[in-house]
């Protein structure tokens, strides 16, 4: 077992709690769990114990592997699993991520998704690496409850009609007064550059107004901000 | 020069348009600019030269101290400032951030808050080490435009008549029905667990709702959806 590469048929998560996400989600495609000499006993650990031992998961006890893969934190148990591909599902309102390069960003962007009820996540290629054990924490395990379909351009995404809000420093209308239509696509561009100016005849772009003082915010609170908004009335 | 360390009387900006923002916003306090053979010839070096040459600010050319102090990133111009104590305007709006402990949050949300025109930061110990780079980096040079205060605990800081806004997952108030009352306060605790139970007696407490898959949003997102509701007003 080497330290995770993009080209890998499986991926892995690091600690306990990320562990008992993956196994309590998808537990089918959980290949092995490794234990270190310094985990201690509690009751995280009995829960995957009992996971593992009901679904014949094999559990290896090794601290040598534990170290090439968790680096320099304070990790002592590591899920493998098998990389697996999800379809969107078009009835549904979805997040459309363009080109996201920041693995940390993307994490933290399912994990609201996740938080605010949205459960489909198109990302446009080029795109960064949803499998990498870094997406996987930032996002607290939020990835294993969403699907995320991969799409070559956005019209390969645009197959059916839909609600589409691109959000861009350039479009006219105030998310604070937009119209929602479900089902709806909340479209991001990359983080350095944003959406081109093609996205302005996309649907109804929205910008969240800021002073200029700063040139945008960080896409992760960009996607926050734009979530609150459009699900506000389910959580009232 | 060595890398920075907490105690040190001096930070340094990375990068070409971060040390730009110092020079703009905290000229007085730049001690010198070190520049690396390889950063080529653009509009932003030429304006960093300008404002050194007017303010007679020391240019060092030194490939090794860059490589000393910018590790593994491509960066090639560093800015050298005093770290300065600023007070908070308590005729003004405040985020109070209660034991923040990640530095890429800390910086993330300072550029939201400033985007939202809140520039005055309230920070309870103990707390991440504001001047350190990562922080400046993560805060894309937006920190040089606020006033961050450090107090040793919550009361220190109420020391004025203040509209408090706690967030907590255990207020009954959304954050969508607040009755915004100026100046306000709005305070987030430590990353991990949240403020404790003891600011449900402080002011008006507010809760984010979301669905209960996740454990609660990242701070950065939470930071800054508030900042959207409570300043939405003035970005119409």
């Amino acid at each position: 077992m080497k330290k995770y590469k993009k080209e890998d048929l499986e991926s892995y998560t690091l600690g306990t709690t990320l562990t008992l996400e993956l196994l309590n989600k998808k537990v089918n495609l959980v290949k092995r769990v490794y234990i270190h000499s310094k985990q201690e006993k509690n009751e995280t650990l009995d829960k995957i114990l009992n996971i593992c031992n009901k679904n014949k998961i094999e559990v290896i006890y090794s601290d040598k592997i534990i170290n090439t893969l968790s680096e320099k934190e304070n990790c002592y148990v590591i899920g493998v699993f098998e990389k697996y591909e999800s379809k969107l599902d078009y009835s549904k309102n979805h997040i459309v991520l363009v080109n996201p390069s920041n693995m940390g960003n993307l994490g933290t962007i399912i994990r609201s998704a996740v938080g605010f009820g949205i459960l489909n996540i198109a990302i446009i290629k080029p795109a960064v690496d949803l499998f990498s054990p870094k997406v996987i924490r930032s996002s607290m395990g939020a990835i294993f409850n969403v699907n995320i379909e991969y799409f070559d351009d956005f019209n390969a995404y645009l197959k059916e009609k839909r609600n589409c809000y691109p959000f861009m420093l350039k479009a006219t209308t105030s998310l604070s007064k937009v119209i929602i239509k479900e089902p709806y696509s909340l479209i991001f561009g990359p983080e350095a550059s944003g959406l081109d100016d093609s996205y302005l005849n996309v649907g109804c772009p929205l910008i969240i107004r800021h002073n200029n003082t700063i040139d945008s915010l960080n896409l992760d609170n960009a996607v926050s901000i734009a979530l609150y908004e459009f699900t506000k009335n389910d959580f009232k």
